[in-house]
């Protein structure tokens, strides 16, 4: 598969430091922007952009805030045609912290948004494309938002947002290849005049099959992180997918190379990939809160258990 | 998804028995056969029955001959609607050992064959079918034996064979959806009086999508196996195809109780899984082999030079 359109995202360090509290030090966030900038993907996601008022960066490491001189300290020195992001969740920001994009090192924010909060995502998104970056909103746990106010959002983000690309994100890695179909489909079909990308969660073996299945219908914005690294059971591996996509400006080779070196010992540390309560929580297509709670306890494998914790929930 | 014709068969004895000389211990076996008694799947495959003048059972388990006495011995008073399926290799059987199907507890036997041999595939499954047992050919290797040779075998299959299913075997983890695709309507087209079914392997994580994808076209009969144990990086896991299909009959739980009790402790033995030599020689498509050899050296997380190993195969 090779289509000029198409732009990869690594987002490593973003989506995996949801699993060590944002603490990776600039040693390693430097050999992964120098391996993702030597294997020419397209982006490089480097964390949240959250305010200092809400959350101490005593609590957390460096990539919980982003902050433009912490990004420099890892792009210093090191030859790249890779565009920086970050995201920013709806309700976490401070605006004022995000300076014009001539004073910063950053290319693109995406905005992480549920469908329920799509008008504060368009506000901010209009703010930071009016400083001149790149945006993106991203609507999260869209495999329990498929509903007519999704239709609702998709509609009001294509009048009124100024976002290049809108993401199909699976944060529950609820999503088959036929919804996934469905709903790359129905972004296009109401975004005329934007990009459609996918973000897809590992949950039940399907982020890269369902990456696949974006592309086929002509999805071009594509996220992976480094050895699937990511919450729960993690992302799209950017190994596969640099694998799958024929783009003569993509080198494997320094990927493979950085997961020897740093992802292998990383994987000792902490826990990610194909975890059965994570695959529970994908087929129940809820969020894997409980399974990560529960992994944190001694019954951390009682599988049968946890599976009829879920089906039982006493809903009336 | 229901569609009552899908049938599942579990291959986690034969397929696993793959990486550790076929040598599980009959309590495993037993309580694999009693778990998927009660999960309600419809087939077990136990293992191969290769001839003991070509293989010596001091070098290998018993699974790699599975006599109907050891098979009796795993089924014995265990209450169960599972049939139990065997597997043979062209050229490694010795026909008479298989008698015939009312003196056996076996029902089904597998032939796997690669195209070049369909001829004496269909010799064998013949001999079988006389003898009252359903049987099956599975087409290995197919990702790299797409060509015109394979519409020959289809269609002798389809007009000497008495099969009642024909298998797409994905040995090398090799095949993305849109082949998966064109193999299932291309086996479907030829094959107007047999099922298709599909077995994948999850060396690219695609084993389960591929699955779904054969699902979608029409394959009915489907290969699994708990916490996807099987060669290299092993197979569809059987817990989300189960968790995927909505057929009533299917229960996930005495699985997902397995695979706390006894899955766990033994990945900490055997390997198999998603590990990068494997992924490699999927992107390559190319037998894992290679990969497998590698495991074995002080070599084993030298990624990249294992890739260029295979990129660099110095052929004219």
């Amino acid at each position: 598969m090779f289509r000029p359109q198409i732009k990869v995202l690594d987002c490593t360090i973003r989506d995996g430091g949801l699993i060590n509290n944002h603490d990776f030090d600039h040693r390693f966030v430097r050999a992964v922007y120098k391996a993702i900038s030597e294997a020419g993907v397209d982006y490089m996601e480097m964390g949240y952009r959250n305010s200092k008022k809400l959350f101490s960066p005593k609590e957390y490491g460096a990539w919980k805030f982003c902050t433009d001189d912490d990004i420099r300290r890892v792009v210093e020195g090191i030859e790249s045609q890779t565009k920086i992001s970050i995201m920013v969740d709806v309700g976490r920001v401070d605006l004022d912290d995000v300076k014009p994009k001539p004073e910063s090192p950053i290319d693109m924010i995406r905005v992480a948004s549920y469908v329920k909060d799509i008008d504060k995502a368009i506000f901010m998104v209009n703010d930071f494309a009016a400083k001149g970056y790149e945006t993106t909103i991203n609507v999260m746990a869209i495999s329990v938002d498929q509903g007519p106010e999704l239709d609702e959002a998709l509609h009001q983000i294509e009048e009124e947002s100024k976002i290049k690309v809108l993401y199909i994100v699976d944060s529950f890695g609820g999503l088959y290849q036929e919804p996934v179909e469905n709903l790359v489909k129905r972004a296009r079909s109401i975004l005329k005049n934007k990009e459609v990308g996918f973000h897809g969660h590992n949950h039940q073996q399907l982020a890269f099959g369902n990456t696949i299945e974006a592309i086929i219908h002509n999805a071009n914005y594509l996220d992976g992180t480094i050895y699937g690294i990511g919450r729960a059971a993690g992302n799209c591996p950017l190994e596969l997918l640099i694998g799958f996509l024929k783009n003569p400006k993509f080198d494997i080779r320094p990927i493979l190379e950085l997961i020897s070196k740093e992802f292998i010992p990383l994987r000792e540390k902490i826990e990610w990939g194909y975890i059965i309560p994570y695959a529970v929580s994908g087929m129940m297509n809820v969020h894997p809160r409980a399974a990560m709670a529960l992994r944190k306890t001694k019954d951390k494998e009682n599988y049968r258990e946890f599976y009829e914790s879920l089906i039982d929930p006493e809903v009336d």
